[in-house]
């Protein structure tokens, strides 16, 4: 029983909240490996590029070098609609995202977000492009819930997404976009952005259905008779709530920033869609909090619980001991060795149903405070 | 005692918090039928028409097509009067709300909302309507509440209602409206969403005063000695609150919303009279605080009656045990074979009247003991 | 000890938060009486009023009918301070207030929340006159508080007072009328107004006076040596904390928005003397918190001094039973039946000082284990 | 141990927090002595007068009569430097402060301010003069803190302040003053005031640094083994917390009014050295704050502490108990009369060392058991 | 293994909040060592200069006078570029500071600051000089965090630090500058002042990892088996993370204050990069907080392993003292002295087998038992 609980904490230490990527004094919007977790490093993050227009989708490149990707030239009025989407799967190395800053002049203090993953939230408005970061929770193959981030570059008409995810995260949408009825493809870089962020939002509500569920086994445990396993199970939702806590409030704030500022990237058509996205991460994060509460509620619940079982226990072997307490006086009273010359002394022991008048006694005196404790409901 | 216990967890479960609709990456504004809960989909929504004028109700369909609902066409001056309200109980078919979506331009995004039932309270403003949810809370029949969405179009002169609520929620008004004399045919559309807001939000009031009886006999039950079952029940009531709180707090925001901004929907008439309706909310609420907080009161005086009532328990046995101590030691002592041959050991076995000297010893002990602990107050 | 718990505890359910005003669905502004509460409606309420001018007064009639009163007619420059105060004592009849409402100009919804005395503070402008609802608070015969409406109708040069609190609540405001001498006579009705709000908002420090003096009774009761009956009373008083802060928290904000807010029926005298007002709600509210972080705290000191307690006690039966553990081991020993013919077999027996060695023993053992267990304080 | 809590805790009551002062329906800005405390009034108020310019004091009078003092007749340009400084130490009879107020144009409700000490910081402007209230909160002789008002009126170039805390409070500043070089005497009033504020603010420190040197102790001897003595004096180190509280976030938010607001009577200069005052009273605000967290974190640590206690005190009678139990279970075995004639029953009893065999096995059980519950980590 | 908790107690005190530093009614302003801390004055703090223009240092002097300092002569146009960096290392001597202050024109509050060491960040402009005062936490010797100020003066084209942090902390800054391609020599002296708040608020992050670290380690103790030393440590933990609080939740608010004011003395460049340590400070206080949250709820899991544990160990011994009960019982009961002529009077003593008999029923009843607790799952 022991063994699973230690392999979890295990596996929650591992995605546990980073902090290692700052050094102070470190010049800012350095691109330098951060050394100490070089192992992933060791493959570069893959490129897709996917261009589309209106009309359709007009290049679909799975896999290409960061030297291909460059900005789509403006050549006629609707260059709004020739959108170019970049999307970077994996930790990009540092090469790799000098290359993309270079060609689509993205700022360096934004290159040094991706690259260092700070993981929180944030939208940020440069010269030439809105950077924005958002996390994304999944449910870890090792059980508990892991964070990665993912920054989108929003320029005119491209938008550069660099995800730590799961790959297959962002499929529906190039799904959409490659069925060629699709909204995605008639509207601007931003709609695609909205689009996925709208997925990287969406993909917690799985995550909250799954700790639902648990918290409602975990009460049935409790009402039923619950263990110490069971206590440390709450103890670990709660530490998921935290991590989805301090991920989606920036998360939400970030989306209503978007909603509402007047950035020039963003057109009013697609603010209006975050509106739809805005009110889920809203939703998201009452869910959170109502879960927090339910949690801690649920810890009460168990304290008392377990206190009420040991009492019941207690309780027993208090009833049996407070039984067996005047019968052992009783045989230990007819043990006593008076001189039974005197006939004052213990005469009982001559009687001829001696024995069995001192047996009978103490099946009354029994039987009478059994029932006493009956009556008392103290069993 | 157990059963009817789980029989509600089950109720509960069922009317649990939904995150079943959101699949993430899909398209936003799909009407599509959300599939794992096609059972109760299976009988399309009725659909009813009441149309009136200040002069009184000129048609009353309570079971139209889709198809047959159209907005009023403006054919005079005080158009704003001649009002249709088309009213959909029960859950839509994605069929139904395309053919109203289309009669009445209702934008596709507050359609999804309708179709996938997000159930958190808001108000949205869209060119060619208002769009207004809000949740009604009921009591549901297994025992806890059940929460059902009611989503309003409001048009020029013409008012959509979809509510999944109880059938008859909204009969006093139709009523009011069908006695000529009602204040509704008189004023527009909006004031007629005012009237069906306030039936929503007054609902909560038999839930309030229904959870509040349930409280005072709760306390009641744990001031007079409470079992376990209390404290579920108590423990049930905070989660009813947890869910009035998640559903209340943003409707009250939406009435506020709609009180104050200048949705050209609204006229000041209704605003004054939606004032009245954010009192009620604000009330609402603050019963639902007031109540939190008394649970939660409560849950320490159950926890503290207990452990109370443990004490005294344990404190019996205790003082039955420690009486017993002595005498017991006292039949042991006289137990001993020491060899009475010598005249210092044990005389007392020898004694006429030993026995009753010992057992006289003992009466005055364990008299002597009560008394002590009666004076100690231990019992 | 138990009844007098019980006895208040009913008095505390007959004053409890009252919801059954409201009927979902019901016409807004209807003065319908409320039906279930007739009894005490039975008898109408008794109106007085009282007519001055800087002058003095004019006209002091105790008990007039609703017919009878009528805005002063403004028949010259200073109108402003020939002022009508009239005075509803109890609770009104639908048709009084008819009456009212129809010669003052009334607003429906205002002479609804009159009569329905939906109990929640609030300020709010209409055409004709400010509308104003305080809540009074004062100590329940039975114990406890009891929560009373207020409300105030404020025009030009009158002012209509309702109230349902206890009968000589304003008996010292008219006094200071009768007295020629009195600032009252010299400004308006709204400093008429702000006179009566402060004897409302004034009359909740006796009640915190009260409660003060209480909780420091309750403390000094913990500290000597609690019962469960302490323990019931701070969870009573945590009750009437719970009233005094839903009535009080929203008059405060009345009290603000009525000092800030440019109403054109309060003068900029009156508005500095609501400041004074304002103050002392804003004291009543500290009063509150500080009092419920007592009480709080108290229920802490409680538990605590209970498990002490417990724990002394039960660390003196296990002394006790430490204690007479080796004593009757001893006299069990030289119970046993060995053939005492070995002289190995418990020559104790054979000795002719051998019971008084053991009764040394035994002696010896329970001193010393007293002196062990004084020296680790457990004793 | 008892006597000290009982003395502290009557102290306590004595400065507890006043609610006294109000009379509901009382008129306002009457200057009536409150008559239940009227033993301190006996002695009226000593009032000092202190005149100076940037030259120098040019008035010193330790003890005038209220009569004797006026506002500085404005003379010539540089009036605002010419100033006097009225102190009024102790509690002013009403007869002194109508003098003043008829000298010094004092506003009637901010006289009765000064008369009833309500106690709660404010600022508040009237036409003639800056009314400002703050709270000294000093070591009270019996133990705890008593709560002290200081009043200020600050006019063009005067400024009189009404203290009832201790006489010697301001004794620095008059010092500073006297001592030419002062560059109080180089501003006008409003610094004077700024001055004293910063006395009265400043005067927080030496509380809270007993205060934290109090709670280290605590935490010491919690983590040595405390006794409910600790217990109490952290419930009184809370409550003397609860009473900084309600002082000083009123103070300090007087502070940054004073501060910001645009009071006329208030030059640049004076508001750049508020802002140290302001600095000085959110850091005060600070140390409230943590140490009311350390305090609240203080009880949890004696509650788990004592629990602990209480447990290893419980483990050793268990074990003792546990240990005895087979020991008088084997001599109880050999205290059984069977008829020893058969070979089959007890021939123990009759080998040659069958009591030192049984001895034996007594001392080794007894050995195994301690050896196993040292294991186990229950000794 | 409590001698290290005494050491740590101790050394947590040493470095506790000081509040020494304030005597009411010392002048403001005034440089007066502090006196009762005068043996860390001993040595006078060491001064450093550092003058750089975009060509690179022209100026690298480790120990000046504070006479020698003086602002760079504006002799050109770029004179912004021309940039001198004195850095004050330790705790400077008032003289030292006024040498200071009367060479730049530094206000006599901010230089007080300084000196007494307030230790708490906030930013203030003056005339000539932007003062920022921030908090640097380290990891001190004994363990804890010691809290140090760092205060910075920002002229037009010159900076002064004041650090009583680690004389190394600001060596990587240092040494970026002397590498002449660094961009701090392209920027002026408020890009340095960026850079120095960088590097102050960066060394958080050690300090909570290492928290992380032991909090992580913490749970792991807890869920194997605590003891009250874990407990201490938790507790210990807390009071880190609130010293932690106290002093980063004002310093995020002086990042972010200097991003957003328009002081003269920061460029738009500048501001820019702040918002890149205004995150890093928002991520800290995430971090805190969560932490703050993590440590309560494991102080929740240890009082409950606890309780379960003793709950545990308690039921073992229950257990063990109800199995002799019965076997006590039935030895006692033949240790009676009946007279065994009567047949009816414990004939079992004369059977043959009558001892084995007796023994077989003892082994029974108490494996029986063994089973019905098992069974109970008791045991």
């Amino acid at each position: 029983m022991k063994q699973p609980l230690t392999a979890r904490l295990k596996a929650l230490r591992e995605q546990r909240l980073r902090t290692r990527n700052y050094r102070p004094g470190q010049a800012p919007g350095s691109l330098q490996a951060t050394g100490h977790d070089d192992a992933p490093d060791a493959v570069p993050a893959r490129i897709s590029l996917l261009r589309y227009t209106p009309e359709g989708v007009s290049r679909d490149a799975p896999d290409v070098a960061a030297a291909d990707c460059r900005p789509p030239v403006v050549d006629s009025m609707d260059a709004r609609l020739d959108v170019a989407w970049i999307h970077v799967q994996g930790r990009p190395t540092p090469e790799q995202l000098q290359v993309l800053g270079a060609a689509f002049a993205l700022h360096p203090l934004a290159l040094e977000d991706v690259l260092h993953r700070e993981a929180r939230a944030k939208s940020e408005a440069f010269d030439a492009q809105q950077f924005v970061v958002l996390d994304h929770l999944g449910a870890a193959p090792e059980g508990g819930v892991s964070l990665n981030q993912v920054s989108f570059f929003l320029g005119k008409n491209w938008l550069i997404s660099v995800s730590e995810g799961p790959p297959g995260l962002f499929d529906p949408v190039r799904k959409r976009i490659r069925s060629a009825a699709s909204k995605i493809c008639e509207y601007g870089a931003d709609y695609l952005l909205y689009a996925l962020a709208d997925v990287v939002v969406d993909s917690g509500f799985p995550l909250l259905e799954d700790l639902g569920d648990r918290l409602e086994l975990l009460e049935d445990e409790i009402l039923a008779g619950s263990s110490p396993e069971t206590r440390n199970r709450v103890h670990y939702a709660r530490r998921e709530l935290m991590q989805m806590r301090r991920a989606w409030w920036p998360q939400r704030d970030v989306i209503a920033a978007l909603m509402r500022d007047d950035s020039r990237f963003l057109s009013d058509t697609t603010r209006l869609y975050l509106r739809d996205c805005h009110d889920h991460s809203v939703i998201i994060i009452d869910f959170v909090e109502t879960y927090r509460e339910m949690a801690s509620s649920l810890l009460d619940l168990y304290l008392s619980a377990m206190s009420l079982r040991l009492n019941d226990t207690m309780k027993v072997f208090a009833v049996i001991a407070t039984i067996f307490l005047p019968l052992t006086f009783l045989t230990s009273l007819y043990g006593m060795n008076f001189d039974t010359d005197s006939p004052w002394n213990m005469p009982e022991l001559h009687w001829r149903f001696g024995y069995l008048y001192v047996l009978a006694t103490m099946a009354v005196v029994a039987a009478g405070m059994l029932a006493w404790f009956r009556r008392k409901r103290w069993l």
